[in-house]
Parts: structure tokens; C-alpha cells; sequence
């Protein structure tokens, strides 16, 4: 079944906000298995609306609109559907009551314009909107489906967990299961050559190759008549991708090298402590994104100059002067500095030149020292980057969580 | 004159790429002073991409994609071109013998596919491009222009602001200039409000209202003969709303509250040190993406622990014990300890509940105290903020940094 993705909002077409929604749907529909084929942005404007939903209708079997709900005259999704569809409106006296209840509750003023948002074209389904007060449309007709969700990100995502995908699934007659795999430490093209055959060779499951953020994902989609049989085709592929390239994946459905780190530290009860120079906090950041990281993380310290460095981190004064503030020597003490000072069961340090300026002939942009002093010992690794700044100091970020993973599993500490 | 975007990329049909070229695009063409009616977005099929170039040329002026350029067989853009505008393809030999250089400088295996990118409409002028092998297209017909840029996003808005901004400007025969100005403390509804009468009195300078990550941006827009006139035009509007809100204003054209503080600081000569609780590192991420941030930038103390406040921050005991970790006693004297051990000119310092959990009756989540020890004292603001966990850090980087300014700018510190 083909679906189509229409984004309503005059600020899209100013370029003022970037169309994260399509991007969004379009991912979930490819999980569900559905194809698409257009995805269409237009303005507040209904004449414009009503003619991309003509063409829309004609092509495809569900149209999914976002955007355009809301109170205002701006707001013309409800009208153009219900022109286009030949299913006049009609004011839903059950959500005009939710509507009252809900400016009642809030103490909001309610004026006629919020009305509006109770009109629905005849026949429609109004989808729940636990966000605000904007409920989505769903109308079946004979060879179309309309969907409208509202635009506002977080609404958009809540109305299509909670209503749209339940539906897309009954339209289906099979059940399809995606699962992702997370490789950090090998590029793109790499992965895509060491495992070609396996990923050119199936179509059930199906294999996508995912890149972003200096990580690369393979999500596993496998279509069948029951939950059971989609499972056992995912692991069969799994199995086979882990045969070849089992070394880099890093994490299954995971969140992302921060979260898996956390994960690991929590179950092991290790407490971890961070000393950033190029990085200049982001580590600590990201580690402090996962909700309950007081658990693990203890805190960090920021050393951006030398002298914190060697007063506050006690790196030795002619580490600094013979190998330099950048070096595999200064990492390790950073490292076994922090670990101490802060009394935690590891320390992991960055030093680096993240650009642009900063680089000489032996010690260029990019070059970054991760050290990690664990129970057992320190150990540092040696990065040449090239990216940008902000680029290098993310990837240092990815490097230093992943080697970080990689000696606690291959420790396999003790619980304390 | 109106003009269209069409984004080339099979990626973006599966929700694998999220589109920001059409952003970048549109973003620019609105401050050019064009008007975007249309962004689609289709695969890399070429029987749709001519159905839909067919659709644009019926409605538009100019037509710009992006993507399907590269080599190989799934990159249809320059035969949809080709097919839609009547101008058959030819080898062009200039470009042929730029391939073979390029490929022969960066000894790079040269293969029959890469020389379909030394095609051409007849009559397209190729548009360069420093960074890879993809030119790009531009074809001027009576009715209608096409220009095809490449969809990697870095070698596009290269494209885009060596070839194509100038193309367009020759296209209109006044001179368009903006400014934005940043706003923060103050909501974009409340912004509206205060300024409803100058926002919508006017066609020439426009207006727009832009709010995103915590801040808000009124973009002025001017059309005129000269670029002096447009000049003045800008002015005035700028005054007219530094009388009514100027207040909140906290830069001009400016890169964001970091950048901002770190102009200031650099100005005066003046150090600074960040002690993070609740932030975790994201205020020294911050301060650190600035190139250059050393010369202002010390380093800081992630103390997510209450040991790391009282034992590396000097925070008392009983403070902690009496006032708690989350409050205005603590933030000031995290700020006096970060501002003494580091020896800066001003320590700021934040501390605060990030959520989802650990809040309280009394101390909710969203509650967060800065702290400000500067050469004359020191100061605590005190926020209540109501988002998820990654907003709630995310603002009180917004915060800190925006008290930070006014403290700087309201003091006048001597050049040190």
C-alpha cells in the first residue's frame, strides 16, 4: 500500500523550521512496511492544500497530513480534507465538551476561535490528543484513507503511537518486527563491503544500512504471519551479521554509546569520573542526559588550560613541558588523576586539538589522547580525526564512550 | 517570482535523512525575497521525478533540486532534467577532463559510471563544485529556469552560495537585506504582543518572528534600490523595536547566547570558570564549540555528587546539610569555590533538579539556582523551569549564560 506524507505550515516553506515530522513518519512507515513515494510541503494557503491533496489522492491509498489544526483561520487542514474527501463539517459535540473542559481546567480563556477544533468532517474518527487540545482526524473512505495529525512535534508523535500505528498495523495482514544493530568504529562503506552479500541477498527480512553521528545501524525488518516466525527470521540474520562483523556492534536497540556506557556502569556498580580538555564537557553532558547517570556518574572536571591540569589534576609539570599538554602521557595522568581525586573506579580522560586553530606539523588538528584508568591499570588510545570542531570534539565524545564499553566488557569486572 | 524545491533521495522517502537542504534552501530564498509555494520530496524514480519537475513547471518560475547527481544509476536528476525541459543530454569534454583530474590527483580508481556526471542539458551552464565530482546544473528556458545541486548538504550550500545567490540577486532588481535580532527572557507569544502594532503595520521592512531552543528572533527584512536605502529602512525598524522591547535583546546577528558571552568576556579581558551540577558539562560544551574559547575559558568542575561540592568546591557542609545541594546558598558558594580554585574573574555555577526524577513538594523538578561570583560579589537567580530532563539542562545553559552577559554588560568591568 502506498502512503503519502503532506506537511502543512507556511514556516516550513520560510525554511524557519526544519520538517522533522515527515522524517518521523516516513521511518515508522517503513518499519509498519509500507512504501512511499512522495512526501509534500505547502503553506497556510487552502486553494494550494486542497490541489496537493487532489493529487495526493489519486496516487496513493492513505494520505498522513501534519500541520494546520490548530484555532486560528491560519489553521485549514480540516477544511481542505473535508473538500477534497466530499465529507462537509460538522461541530462534534463531544469534543466541543473536551474543548470546554479543557480551558475550564487550565484556566485558559476560551474564545470562538477554539471551537473550530471540535469541526470534523462527517463519518471521520477524531484521534485523541493528550498534549493540547488539537485532536487528529482519521477518514476511511472506499479507495482512501485521510490521516491528520496535528504539527507540533511532540503532539504529532504522541497521537501516531497512540492511534496511528495501531491502525496501520490492522491494515496489514502480517506482522513485521524491526530490530536495529549499533556499530561504532567502522565506517559506511566498510561495513556495507565486508557483509554485501548478506545485505543484497534477502528480501525477508529486509537489511537497511543507517549512518549518522559517526555511528552506523543495520535495522533488520522481517515480515510474517506471527510474532514467533518474524522473531526467528530477525535472529537468523542477526546471526549471520555477527559471524562477519560481530566486533563493532556495540548495542541492539540501543540509545546510543552514553546510554550503553551508563548501562554497563550501573549493573557493574562501577562509579566513573571524567577530565575533558578538548572535549570541554560534552562527555559529562551526554552522560548526565541518561535519566538516574547520578548512579554512575560522580562528576567531571573541565581542564581546559594547563594549569588545571597539572594544580587541580596533578599531571606532572614536565609531562606538560617535555610531552605536552596533547600526548599520551598527559591522557594517562588526567585519567589516574581524576580517578583519585574523585575516588571513582575509573577515570577517563580526552586531551586533544579540536581545531580549527591549535595545529602544528607533528601534532595536528585532530589528533586526540583518550585515557582510561581502570582497576587494572591505564590504558590510552591515540585518535587522528578530521572533521571540524565541533565534529572532533563529538567523535572524541564517541571514541572515549566506546573504548570505555570495550574495557568493561572485556574486564568483566566483579560486581562491587 | 515564484520559485520550487524538489529533493532527490530515495534516504528521505524512508525517513533515513532528515531534509534540512530544503530548509537551507528556503531560509535563503525568503531572505532573497522570493516566495515558496512548493517543497516536494521524491526517490530516486525517474518516471516520478519528471511527473513531478512536469507539475513544477506548470506552477513555478524556477525550479532548484537537490540530489541525484552523483554517479551511478540510481542518480536520474540529470536525465529528468534532460527529459522534462526538451534539452537532450551530451558529454561535456571540459567537465569529462575535470573528472579525470580529479580522479587522477586524489588517485582514486576512475570507472565508465563517473563519466554521466560529465553530462549536460544542452544549453545548461554547469555550476562548479569545489568539493567533489558532481557539478551542477543550471538551464535557463523562457518559462522556466532549472538549477540541480547536489544532495550531500556540505557540497550544496557551497554550490549554493558560490553559483546560485548571485544568479537569483541578478534575477531581482532591488537589493534585499536582513538582520535578525535575538531575543531571550522574554516568550514569543509575550514578544508578539508587546510589538503586534509594528509587526503587522508594515510591508517594507518585513517582519518575521522566529522562536526556537529557548529563544526568539525578530529577522528584518528590507527591499530597496540601494543597498544604503535598504539600510536605513532596517534601521529604523530596529529602533522602533529596541523602544518597545530592547531590553531582551542580547545581540544582533548573534551566533547564540555562548558565542555572545564569549565576545564579551574576550572584550574585557576577563576569565571564566563554570561549575555544573544539574548541566553536567553542557555549559563548557558550550563555551568550547567557540574557536578560540581558551582565551577565555579556564575549565570547570562537574560536581554531580554532593562529595565532589564539598570536597573540590570548598561548598559547606552545613550548607548542603541545612540549605540542600539544590539551592540559592549552594549555587553561590559552588560559584565562590570554581571562581577561587580556578582563579578566574567570575565562577559561574549551577545546580538544580534536571528530572524526571528527584524532584520534591518543596524542591520540584525544574528548580535550579545560578550562582554568578564576579570581582564585585556574587549573585543567584533562581528558575523554574517545566520541561523534560534534556530541555531543563539545556535552558539553565540558556539562563546562566544570558545572566552572565547582562552581569558583564551591566558592570562596564574595566579592560583588565
Amino acid at each position: 500500500m502506498n502512503v503519502e506524507i503532506i506537511s502543512i505550515g507556511t514556516e516550513l516553506l520560510l525554511g524557519d523550521v526544519v520538517d522533522t515530522n515527515s522524517t518521523y513518519i516516513a521511518r515508522n512507515l517503513t518499519a509498519l512496511g509500507y512504501d512511499i513515494h512522495h512526501i509534500s510541503t505547502v503553506g497556510d494557503n487552502k486553494k494550494r492544500l486542497c490541489t496537493t491533496l487532489n493529487t495526493a489522492k489519486e496516487r496513493s491509498d492513505i494520505i498522513i497530513t501534519t500541520g494546520g489544526l490548530g484555532p486560528t483561520e491560519d489553521d485549514i487542514t480540516r477544511e481542505a480534507v473535508a473538500e477534497v474527501s466530499g465529507c462537509p463539517l460538522y461541530q462534534d459535540q463531544k469534543l466541543k465538551k473536551n474543548i470546554e473542559r479543557y480551558f475550564h481546567e487550565k484556566n485558559y480563556n476560551l474564545t470562538e476561535n477554539n471551537y473550530r477544533q471540535a469541526n470534523l468532517p462527517e463519518t471521520a474518527t477524531p484521534l485523541g490528543n493528550d498534549w493540547g487540545t488539537a485532536p487528529g482526524i482519521l477518514l476511511e473512505l472506499k479507495n482512501i484513507t485521510f490521516i491528520s495529525l496535528p504539527g507540533v512535534p511532540r503532539e504529532m508523535k504522541n497521537m501516531f503511537k497512540n492511534d496511528v500505528i495501531t491502525y496501520l498495523q490492522q491494515q496489514n495482514d502480517k506482522v513485521i518486527l524491526s530490530r536495529e544493530l549499533n556499530f561504532f568504529g567502522i565506517g559506511e562503506s566498510t561495513l556495507e563491503t565486508k557483509i554485501t552479500d548478506i545485505l543484497h541477498s534477502q528480501s525477508n527480512p529486509t537489511l537497511a544500512l543507517l549512518a549518522g553521528s559517526g555511528e552506523v545501524k543495520i535495522r533488520i525488518t522481517a515480515k510474517a504471519d506471527s510474532e514467533g516466525k518474524a522473531e526467528k527470521l530477525i535472529a537468523g540474520s542477526q546471526k549471520n551479521i555477527e559471524n562477519r562483523v560481530g566486533g563493532y556492534i556495540y548495542g541492539i536497540d540501543s540509545e546510543g554509546l552514553a546510554a550503553e556506557a551508563g548501562k554497563l556502569l550501573k549493573n557493574k556498580n562501577m562509579k566513573l569520573s571524567v577530565a575533558e580538555s578538548c572535549t570541554g564537557g560534552l562527555v559529562g553532558d551526554r552522560l548526565t542526559d541518561i535519566p538516574g547517570s547520578s548512579n554512575f556518574f560522580i562528576g567531571g572536571i573541565v581542564a581546559y588550560s594547563n594549569q588545571i591540569k597539572e594544580q587541580i589534576l596533578q599531571v606532572k609539570k614536565e609531562t606538560l613541558k617535555i610531552r605536552g599538554a596533547v600526548s599520551g602521557e598527559t591522557a594517562a595522568e588526567m585519567a589516574a588523576g581524576i580517578k583519585k581525586l574523585y575516588n571513582t573506579d575509573i577515570g577517563l580522560a580526552l586531551t586533544g586539538i579540536a581545531g580549527p586553530g591549535g595545529g602544528t606539523r607533528e601534532k595536528p588538528v585532530g589528533l586526540v589522547y583518550i585515557g582510561i584508568a581502570a582497576p587494572d591499570g591505564i590504558q590510552v588510545h591515540q585518535l587522528n580525526l578530521k572533521g571540524d570542531r565541533r565534529r572532533n570534539k563529538w567523535m572524541s565524545s564517541q571514541y572515549a564512550l566506546f573504548y570505555l564499553i570495550q574495557k568493561i566488557k572485556e574486564n568483566n569486572y566483579e560486581n562491587n
